[in-house]
């Protein structure tokens, strides 16, 4: 059973928990979260959507739903390790002037630096397409069916320096079938990740984890 | 405020509520709802998918989730308004057959009889994708969009014999933006939705309606 993070004060419906969502690509599970937000009574707000990638189709749908968007570029000019500390000194820019309190990635394709998670331990976020420990990484489907598993679903966890490997807060299930392919499954799951994940940020701003699935 | 339907019991998780789903088209609500009830404790179950069209997307959806479809396409061998009679006729045989306590229209394109939606008063809801009463019909967005309104959303009532006229049990709602055009607030929308609907069921199936929004 997870409980509250230290880091984090309990949030009043006037006083919503301050969030920054990442994105990398198409953004339905940004969406999702900006819609369940919009909705009266919601605990949590989204102050800005950071995409380290241009052009991606989640910036439209963020401002289709009234939320700033920064679009912050891993820079070209710089070389090695001197390259992600810029690019993520950027983007910690971007949460001061915002006064984000909480960090939600939602299929940002890059892992954050081992200073960067440390420094915000405990307020950052993700959510991921397996049941994990099972099948982390970016190719979770393929793997589930290559390995024949029988299940699968989805995970939220906070976020440590590893690729999916922080403490799991809500997972959801569902069955592989036999005819499942990539396809069927990451459908599947994609609208149980629309619905686990503003539940969790739910309990994270509230404080109160007792109604989550799976743990 | 919407109260419990007389035609339905309060349902538990050991005896949920036994639904069918009536489908036209991709079935992508459905596919929420199903997987909604695949989790644990869930109050309310479906034991058949009903679509009026073959080779649909959300025939495959409900197998890939392990629930039996039937095909009941409008008959070719009958005229008039006996047409309408046979097909309905085969559909209530099948929700006899599996003693389905409640129909869920979801995408489903076709208008049901006076005399049908007689017979399962307070047991057919449907899911409209605009605050109800406003724009009714087959094209609210576009109708949304032409009107310039600033707000829209979507909206589950029980089905009477008019379209899209029963009573409102709840709704979402969702701004209409200066940039939005029928495709980004379609999706903005198919997403609270796949959200609401859920809520819905849940609600009938425990009779305890005082969580909805919107009502």
């Amino acid at each position: 059973m997870v409980s509250n993070t230290p880091s984090l004060r309990v949030a009043t419906a006037s006083n919503p928990l301050n969030c920054a969502i990442l994105i990398s690509g198409s953004g339905s599970g940004m969406e999702a979260m900006l819609l369940h937000q919009q909705q009266v009574n919601c605990l949590h707000t989204t102050s800005v959507v950071i995409s380290n990638k241009p052009d991606v189709l989640g910036i439209k749908r963020a401002e289709s739903l009234g939320t700033p968007v920064e679009v912050v570029e891993l820079p070209t000019n710089i070389e090695g390790s001197a390259r992600r500390l810029a690019h993520e000194a950027s983007i910690e820019q971007i949460l001061h002037n915002y006064s984000v309190e909480l960090i939600i990635l939602s299929g940002y394709m890059r892992l954050l630096s081992p200073e960067f998670v440390t420094r915000w331990e405990g307020q950052i976020v993700n959510i991921h397409p397996s049941l994990l420990p099972d099948f982390p990484g970016a190719h979770a489907h393929r793997d589930v069916i290559a390995a024949g598993a029988k299940k699968s679903g989805c995970s939220v966890h906070y976020v440590d320096s590893g690729m999916d490997t922080g403490q799991v807060i809500a997972q959801y299930e569902v069955a592989v079938l036999p005819n499942d392919n990539e396809t069927t499954l990451s459908a599947k799951i994609k609208q149980l990740e629309h619905k686990l994940y503003p539940m969790v940020i739910d309990a994270i701003a509230s404080g109160d984890f007792s109604n989550l699935p799976g743990n």
